[in-house]
């Protein structure tokens, strides 16, 4: 019982694309187009939330490993009653960041709920059309790592860069 | 800007039921009903991290209110192809918890992702057919608070009770 | 040794207004007035950073109790070399909010510093100009509680509303 | 499944008091009552770790529910071999609190060893006497809670008082 | 004052494996036995409370480093009126990881205490007899890393591999 | 949108080091001095606040990426109307680490004000003259990492060695 063990597994680049949709009254997708929402821009505030949950997917899946990740990157696109989210996720690790990939796609597009909820309700406060769907696994790919490789190399310089 | 004010509002019962489905391979579905997952019973799990992810909603969702909860209920179904969450969520509260149930209901089906990932993926690491979908709101109520009610008769009592 | 023993304390609406200012170079603060900051807009990033520190502050000052706060509310206004941030923060509670601002004003203007790092450092990496400055309590108010004066006309209504 | 729900349960003042020892070398002990432990006096570190763990016990035991503690109270006190932590937790709330307690306790002798380890290990690296035992419940009181007993008065005060 | 440096020690394949008891009632024993507590199965519950404990231990134990952990795996073994739990974690890192053992082997405990408190409570409400005891470090051992020996072979093929 | 992505940065030893004051009452000053802090002496308590705080700055600092640090080192020196603090942090890392030394100052300085605030508040509950001021960094250095260089000698060692 437990984690899986990952010793001797080897590191690698690792990188995640998940995406998923929130499907919304057109009219709040109006609204989020313009900009129109009460409590700010919800691509910015479900991409903020979504960084933040990916970084601490391994407290929040009981079985994932800690992973430091090299970026978690957000887009959204807009149509006419929907919005889409991908999470892109990388990381030098020796497992993969899928699961980090679903965790920020996930809680971006709850965090859009959220943000939209008062435009969304019916006069009852009830939500009967709002729904998160198609959350999924876009593309998962392993390479060679850059940073163990060029780092042979790097730490034998004696000058200290800054970048 | 900020997270809105909730002075003045009443403290009422405050319950919400959300469900979502992902969708899963028959045959993982077959071992899950079997209990035959490497890592354990996915839906235990699924509990535990949705129960976890419920009470921190307001650290993962950036404008949601510290509601303490009064309780996090998981339910789960299992269809050929897939496997049903419900999370439901009450508080005494002064705002609403249909975003604690969502993120229940979404932490419990990526969870459940974690947990059979190694039978979803194909021959190339990938997830051809694994989807999270239809995560909605069940049904939002409001009701007085048995709570309140019933202390001012409760306090007044000089014995302790072992509740 | 430990927290301080609130028992018997009154529930009061508690508030507390916190600021403090980042001093910038004119050019960067040109810049976050006309949006043109890579990584995003560092005033919308701050506050949402802002909100979470705040409600997790009990977390973070070990003395501090665990207070449900009604709103955190972050201001912010541009002057040629800073910006300045103010954090509003109501609880009714037993206790102060004093240390929730302060958490919050300190917060928001470090994920500043983050956001717009690339334009401080000079070319030796240094930050020979940045600094956080003059964080101070602006205002500590206590006031009957609104909720639960309201409560007691509230709970025998025997019907719901949805606010 | 999931959380006990504690609706209607009535708000009690809650109090626990749990104790638990860590068997150390005897010398391990002189230097803590002389002060001489290389990274700081373990006993205060021990209960700034202890309030912080009791304040997210919700987040630490699955099942147990959020509640806002009115204090965290550690004391210590030392024998030849051992050092015996006992931790108060009070809260006005639905259910009880010794797991906060427990979960207080445990941490502050974690925390003890982790401070001492380098005294306690040894050629080898190993720990073949250090021990944490006897983590028990020393008591569990319920009674009425003074502070909404005071709060019928209290909130029709108009002047608020500076507490 | 504050964290020791680690700076220049080397990275090391780390083991840890601590163990606990909690002392129960025969008859709690045997329901756990017989997986028939109310909450669900305690040993699972300990489990997933356990894997989360060990992966933050860093935010728990104040002079803790962050050290990404390739295994928590967690035992139990069930006596007449006891159950044992073990923990075992591994890492490459530069410190050792007994305290992420014995953290996770002492919430493990705690949880099981806390999904049978309701058979352990006397009349009065109290826990005459139950005990957590006897946590200790059971082997700590440093062997060379594996992942840093293949990956001087790894890094140089030129085709990801799906493991 | 996202996190800034660093593959391929190479790891280098980063450190940082900030500094920041806290404006006090030459009494308060003097009691933190004789140590006669009431909940304790406030400069420890700074020292473990800050220590987490530096540790989780990547759940704090939305864009901070996920760095385990070597070392958090905090300092203080007193002046008749001020406590200046310093943090020093160190990691083997592909990013800078001067935000880590931000947070870890900024909580140290946040965490004293908390611990002396009831000696600082006017009869009024206002805080007249406290401040926390001039958080800067005070020098920011890259250089070949130690650890990656003995490691190619380290890790063809049979033995493990206990340090």
């Amino acid at each position: 019982m437990g984690m899986i063990d990952i010793t001797g597994k080897k590191v690698l680049l690792r990188e995640a694309l998940a995406s998923g949709r929130i499907i919304l009254l057109p009219e709040t997708v109006k609204k989020i187009g313009k900009n129109q929402i009460k409590k700010g821009d919800p691509l910015v505030v479900a991409e903020i939330a979504a960084m933040k949950a990916a970084k601490e997917t391994y407290l929040l899946i009981p079985h994932c490993h800690q992973i430091p990740l090299n970026t978690v990157e957000l887009n959204f696109s807009i149509g006419e009653n929907f919005v889409e989210a991908t999470c892109l996720v990388k990381a030098e690790a020796m497992t993969g960041v899928e699961m980090e990939a679903l965790v920020g796609a996930s809680i971006a597009l709850t965090t859009i709920w959220d943000m939209v909820k008062y435009l969304e309700k019916d006069k009852d406060g009830q939500y009967p059309s709002t729904r998160i769907s198609d959350i999924k696994v876009l593309k998962k790919v392993k390479k060679p790592t850059p940073t163990l490789d060029s780092n042979p190399l790097g730490h034998r310089q004696s000058s200290p860069r800054h970048d």
